[in-house]
C-alpha cells in the first residue's frame, strides 16, 4: 500500500519549484526552474539507493533493480515540465507517484522480479519547444536527435544550448535503455471520468494528432484611411480560419484548436500585415483525421483566392496509438482488486506512453481532475484520486511483473 | 515659385536622421533622434532670421513677421516624429514644405500681411505616447498638461521626464499662440488620389474616430481532451467579432479595424482562455460613428450570452471635424491656380490640424502617395508630389492672406 499523505507531500513540495501566485506551476522545459525539479529528483532517487542516469536528450532515469538481472526493466514515469501557465498534476503526478512506488517498495523490501525504472522524459508540454513528446520521441526513435536539438523556442535558443546551459546533457546513448513494458500515470485532463464518477481510467490508446502552422501575408496599412474594399487584412482572414477549424473538428466529431497567434506589427492604427498561427487537429479515427485534414487544406486554399496569400505547414503528426492488450489488463485488474469505479477510454492528450509504445508493450493510468481541467493552473485532483492511481500503477506493475 | 529640389534635399538630408535599413524612418516622439531633428529644425529656421519659441509640450514655433503686426499669424506645419517603422514623408513633409515656403519668401523678399509661424507639432503618431497628436491636443485644450505629461512610454518613462531629457521642455505657456489660420500639407496615407490621377487633395474635414479595448474572458483547457461543446474557447468568440467589426464597417461605409490583439496563454495545444484586442472605428459622419458604436456593443452584448465574457472600453473618441469654409476654398482656389488635378475629400487619419481646428479656422492639403501605403517603411512620394504639394500650400496661404 502506497503512502497517500507522502505523495500529496511531495506533490506540493515540487509544486513551489515555479510556483505561481494563483497555484498553478510555470516550469518550462531546460528552464532554470526545471534544472531545480531534475536536481530534486535526482537527490531523492539516490537517496532511495536508486542509480540515476540521464541521456543525451535529457530524460533521466533512476533504476532500482531487480531479482533477476537477466530482465529488462518495467518503466513507470511521465514528465516535470510544465506548460506557461500549468496546474500541480500534469505529467508531475506520474513521476511522484513512480518515486512513492519505489519508496514502498524499499520499505517493505520487496523486491521485483524485473528492475523498475522511474523516467522523467524531457519536454513533454511542447510548450517551450515544439513539438511535444520531444524526449520519448527521439528515445522512441520518432525523431533523430539532430532534429530535436535543433528546436528553438520563442528567443531562438535550441534544445541543445539549453540542455547545456542547465547540465541536464547526459552521457548516456538515445533509446540504449530497453523496457520490458511501461506504465504511466496521468490526470484525464478531460471530464469523462468526473462525469462518470470514476476513480480509473483504463487507457485503451491515445488520439491521432496534428500540428500545423499557418502563415497569414497580407498588408500593413493605415486604419484611418484605407478602405474596406482594397484591405488586405491578414487578421480578418485568420479570423475566418479560427471559426473554419472549430467547424471542421465539430462536424467530424474529432478536435480543433488554435492557441497560438501573433499578430504584425500588432499596433492598433494598422492593418495587420501578417498573421502567425497554430491549429491542431485531433480525432480517435485516422481516417477521420485525413479527412479534417483535407477540409482544413481547402479552406485554406478558398482563402487563398482572396486578396491575403495563406500558407500551411504540418509540422508534426501522430498517429492514433492502440495500447498493449496485456498491460491494458494488468491495468483492468489492478483497479478491479481495489475496487475502483473504473472505465476504459482514449486519451485525448498526447502522453509519452504513446511514443512508447511504439518500442515496448505499454499503457497508462488516468484519474479524473475537476471540470476537465487542465493546462490551467485552476487544474486540481484529491488526495484520494491521486492514492488511486499512484495504488493501481503499482498494482498494475506487480501483475506484469508476475506473469 | 518653391524650389522642388532644394525641398527634396531637406527631405532626404532629414530622412538620415533615424534612418532605417529599408529606407524608412525611426524617430519616436522625444527620443534622442527627435532631439537631432529638431535642433536642425531650429538652426534652420534661425538662419532664415524667425525667432523660434517651444512650449512646454515640445511644441516649436518659427515665427516670421508680417507687414501688420497687429494681425495674428497665419500657422504652417505638421509633426517631425515617425512610427517605428515609418516612412519618410508622413508627417516630414509638411514641416520642411513649410520651411520651404519661409525660405522662397525671403529669397524674393516678400512680405506677408499676417505673420507666419511654421510649427513642429510633439508626437502626432501616439506610437511612443498614446494618445496620438498630443501637442496639438493640448494647444487646442483638449487634453490638458497633467494628462499629457503622465503619458508614458512602454518603458514607463513619462512625456514630462521625456521631454526634459531631451532639453524641449519650452517656457510658453501651451495654447498661448493664437493662429488667424492653419494650413497643414500631408501625404493622403490612402489610395483615392493616386487611383484618381489627382495630385492635390482639397481636405474638408477629418473621419470621426474612437478607440475601444476589448477582453474576451473565456477558460484555459486542454485542445486534446476537453470536448468542443465544453470550451469556452476566447479566440474563437474573439474572431467572430472581429469577422463582425469588419461587416458593421462596410455595411455603415466606415472603417473597422481590429489592429492588436494578444492571446493567453497563447500555447499550440491550450484552448486561450483570454483575448485582449483593440478596435478602431471611424466614419465621416457622427451619427453614424454612433450607430457603428451602437451596433458593436450589441455584437458584445450577443457573443457575451456564449459561455465566455466580454467587455468593452472605449479609450478615445474624437469627433468629426469639418475643416473651415473659407480655409478649404483657399486650398482649392491654389490648386485651381496651378492647374493640379484635385478632388475634395475626408482625411481617413487623425492629423493635428483636426485638433487645431477648435482654436482657428484650419484646413488641410494632401498629396498622393503610392499605393496609399503608409504607417510602413515602404511609403513613397515622387519629388513632383512633394513640390506640388508645398506649391499649394504656399499659394493657399496668400490667397488666405490677402482676403
Ligand atoms: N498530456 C499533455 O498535455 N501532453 C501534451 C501534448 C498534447 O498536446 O497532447
Ligand atoms: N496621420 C496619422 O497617421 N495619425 C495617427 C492617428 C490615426 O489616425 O490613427
Amino acid at each position: 500500500k502506497i503512502d497517500a499523505d507522502r505523495l500529496w507531500g511531495d506533490l506540493m513540495e515540487t509544486a513551489a519549484i515555479g510556483g505561481t501566485a494563483k497555484g498553478g506551476i510555470r516550469r518550462l522545459a531546460l528552464s532554470e526552474e526545471d534544472r531545480r525539479v531534475r536536481d530534486w529528483f535526482r537527490t531523492r532517487c539516490e537517496a532511495l539507493g536508486c542509480s540515476v542516469t540521464v541521456d543525451g536528450m535529457g530524460n533521466m532515469f533512476a533504476v532500482r533493480p531487480g531479482q533477476d538481472p537477466e530482465l529488462e526493466p518495467i518503466a513507470i514515469g511521465s514528465h516535470l515540465d510544465t506548460q506557461p501557465t500549468g496546474g500541480k498534476f500534469d505529467g508531475v503526478l506520474g513521476v511522484l507517484a513512480g518515486l512513492e512506488i519505489l519508496r514502498t517498495l524499499e520499505a517493505t523490501e520487496f523486491r521485483t522480479r524485473h528492475p523498475l525504472v522511474l523516467v522523467n522524459w524531457t519536454n513533454e508540454e511542447g510548450a517551450r519547444f515544439s513539438p511535444a513528446m520531444l524526449g520519448s520521441g527521439v528515445h522512441a526513435g520518432k525523431f533523430d536527435a539532430a532534429y530535436a536539438y535543433g528546436r528553438e523556442d520563442a528567443d531562438g535558443i535550441s534544445v541543445e544550448t539549453a540542455l547545456d546551459a542547465i547540465g541536464y546533457r547526459g552521457g548516456e546513448p538515445v533509446g540504449s535503455m530497453r523496457f520490458a513494458a511501461m506504465f504511466e500515470l496521468h490526470i484525464e485532463q478531460g471530464p469523462i471520468l468526473e462525469d462518470e464518477e470514476r476513480l480509473i481510467g483504463i487507457v485503451e490508446g491515445v488520439q491521432g494528432m496534428r500540428w500545423f502552422d499557418v502563415v497569414v501575408e497580407g498588408r500593413e496599412s493605415h486604419a484611418g484611411s484605407t478602405p474596406m474594399e482594397t484591405r488586405r487584412d491578414a487578421l480578418v482572414v485568420a479570423a475566418d480560419l479560427i471559426g473554419r477549424v472549430t467547424a471542421i473538428a465539430t462536424a467530424a466529431g474529432g478536435k480543433g484548436t488554435v492557441g497560438h497567434l501573433e499578430v504584425e506589427p500588432n499596433s492598433r492604427n494598422v492593418v495587420p500585415g501578417t498573421v502567425r498561427m497554430s491549429v491542431d487537429l485531433r480525432h480517435e479515427d485516422d481516417a477521420q483525421l485525413d479527412a479534417m485534414t483535407a477540409a482544413l487544406e481547402q479552406q485554406i486554399a478558398r482563402l487563398g483566392e482572396g486578396p491575403v496569400s495563406l500558407s500551411l505547414t504540418e509540422i508534426w503528426r501522430n498517429p492514433v496509438v492502440p495500447f498493449d492488450a496485456d498491460c491494458v489488463s494488468a491495468v483492468a485488474a489492478a483497479a478491479e482488486a481495489s475496487g475502483y469505479p473504473s472505465r476504459r477510454l482514449y486519451s485525448g492528450a498526447g502522453h509519452d506512453a504513446a511514443n512508447v509504445a511504439a518500442v515496448a508493450p505499454t499503457a497508462m493510468i488516468f484519474i479524473p481532475c475537476r471540470e476537465g481541467l487542465s493546462h490551467n493552473e485552476a487544474e486540481s485532483c484529491t488526495l484520494e484520486e491521486c492514492a488511486a492511481g499512484a495504488q493501481t500503477l503499482l498494482d498494475a506493475v506487480l501483475i506484469y511483473d508476475r506473469r
